[in-house]
């Protein structure tokens, strides 16, 4: 019933949030803490539309926060499965604000967060491979093994000498 | 009135919640978002203890889930800068819940922010270095340096072949 | 600047939630004023793409509420401007969830807002006229001067035998 | 056990607000969505006082939002079923906020839902007529007739020419 | 402008609260701090119905829990001043829940909260004096001044000895 | 399983809050509400650290707000049991805020709350004597008897002449 892979297209997942007074800290920016959260639901729907499966957040990679974003502003953030590994799903988040003259895209910044499908016991399942067709997704899939290595090893789970891909961008 | 350095104590800031229903998934567990967000607030709390100045927060370097936490969990997030550079703040933040038997504290996870210090107008200003005293605070000290080539290379501002620090790991 | 009209698709936003246990009322489904909420920003964000202007709601036209939809749903609101008049944006809000082991679409319910555009000082300011060019927004485009001649009768500020258009309904 | 009739005067509920900075839009206004939400818990409160059964939202008649209401304000909702059909209720809600000085009730605009009763697999249940008494309530049970035909009308679940007691008005 | 004197019946303050899952605690049921808020905010409207003026609470001189009040219950918070002390107030509030089935007003507890009025610049301003009619407003009007001494005490800002009618409980 | 009595210091409990725009009034301080279900939400964590049970509030003996608190203060509460009475526990919290240059503690209040510990059905259930050791904690500990009593008397509960702690007060 679950395929053995799937397109990344079928993933992705779209969300304009407007930030209110609620969502600023004390110099009227969007706070940290709020974007993070804003991301990880949005990253949650991203892995549940590749898995068709409950999502659990095991793994925040990499976010950098460019730039302010202000009160009022129109956020949005657009996720999708840039690969699978397994039972684990790593998915690239894009995030921009709108010029409220122009409209013009600006983007903020860029996310990258793991998932891993449960079923219904909780345990970790299987999960279709992520099949990349843009130029973009291509060279997403494409880092996405070295970001996993990175990780395993930041967690103590893997041995530099054992992160082959990695190594590769020192040499 | 800054002073040139501050001891690593100094930015200690400990927080503890009781996971309420708006905080879980679907799943009855606390939701990666919003163990995101205290750990974004507790992180605050520590780089304004070291900086006196407002934060603000520019990238979460990595964080790992190890274990589900579950409604009614009182979870606890002890953080403290570990290491600055200029402007900027890692803080290091250790989770953990507490057995509802025996009290026991049973370590959820870890998580590593960077903070900047702003001054009025919103630009970066300079904050004391910190000083390690215990050996888990120069341990940690020693891996800032490492983890802040990684993001800075992630960033794409530097260069693998320029991050000294990082590259020993591979030899 | 703000040019004399602008098409309809410019005016589209997106936004998919996660229905969390906040959400729900007791029979565990997405109890109505939440989705009004997200109706509202959704729909704010779209008549703001339109007329690059604050906008502020001055009228709810229609809602029903035709399925329940569940704790762990992912809902999607997608709105457009209808039809400008003036100062005034009907905006045209369609909501679905996904069935969860599918992905397939399941539509929800339509709602319809109306938004003025304020300058600074919170006076209405004259907005572009919208250009419908598929043939569903044509269909909405054309019943909107309908549904506005049964609001301003319902607010008292239209008398029903001015309501040329509505009158049409009952011929 | 449930009677045949209730008078409406058995359905008020009333409840105020203060706006608080996280109510409010960045006009420092009451944001609509806030306010359609308080809307709809005001009115599920009547009509479960009127059914004494589990109640919900199936269509917002309309709404109209005649004035921007303040940050800091108390805002007022009193809400009462207006009549009753078979095994829906629609709830007629009147907002006002109170002058600071003088305490002054001014009117901001009323609102109109309706919600049906659900036994406990959700299935949609009889509920008591509803019995007005004073001018104002036999008003509004009198136009709720029609406002219920314009809603089926909007929702295409009944035709214009069906609509006996709506024709009239354009006669 | 503002009378020396108001009738009590002047500040009440009536919400009716529908208890969601984020108002419970792990027992499914209102957490404490939940209603503690609650009470605040219609104290607040009933402090400043009689003072007409901003409002500060600087006391919760006793509230206590005697029933727990369930997920779904429908949770009613009346407020009035019982008496004012210069520019102080002692506010009342009884909360009841409403019996499901019957409708019957089920009491659950009082709560008493003291407020300040203050000036724009937020320094203390004297507040009509408060007049009892009914038996319970005179009733709670004669234990507001125990109340109050027993308070100061308790601050350390005034003698035991010095409390006059609080002594006499105790003869 | 459970001890006959347990050192307060085990019952420690310490949270630092960052004010943000959602937790203030109109003045652009902490209001009161948001204050009491913080202190609560960190008393129930300490009384749970003495009673290893699911604990209810069952009464708020007296806070006083001494100082406003700003948008932008850190607010630290500690917590800890001061004193057990069967079934119930007296929880003793102290407020303060940071001074944002020096990072002095500044002292804003004091609150007593009082718990019960429940077991799974609900029913009240005894809990571990407590046992103070530094100076303040047994200070606190000989004031919780005539606290007890105050609050008895005051919910109606004990006779003023049966308040044999208490009476010497005023002797």
């Amino acid at each position: 019933m679950i395929p053995a892979s799937r397109p990344v297209r079928d993933s992705y997942a779209e969300t304009t949030h407007l930030v209110l007074p609620n969502d600023t800290n004390t110099l009227g920016n969007l706070f940290g803490g709020r974007l993070l959260e804003w991301l990880d639901i949005n990253s949650a729907i991203s892995s549940h539309r590749h898995s068709k499966r409950a999502v659990v957040t095991i793994a925040v990679n990499n976010v950098s926060f460019d730039r302010p974003i202000r009160l009022g502003d129109f956020v949005t953030i657009r996720s999708h499965v840039s690969r699978a590994f397994g039972t684990s799903m790593e998915v690239w988040s894009d995030v921009w604000v709108e010029d409220q003259q122009t409209g013009e895209k600006i983007p903020c910044n860029s996310a990258m967060y793991t998932f891993v499908a449960v079923d219904n016991t909780g345990h970790p399942i299987k999960v279709p491979t992520a099949l990349p067709e843009s130029e973009e997704e291509k060279v997403r899939f494409e880092g996405a093994l070295r970001r996993r290595q990175l990780r395993l090893i930041l967690a103590g789970k893997m041995k530099p000498n054992e992160a082959t891909e990695l190594k590769r961008l020192f040499e």
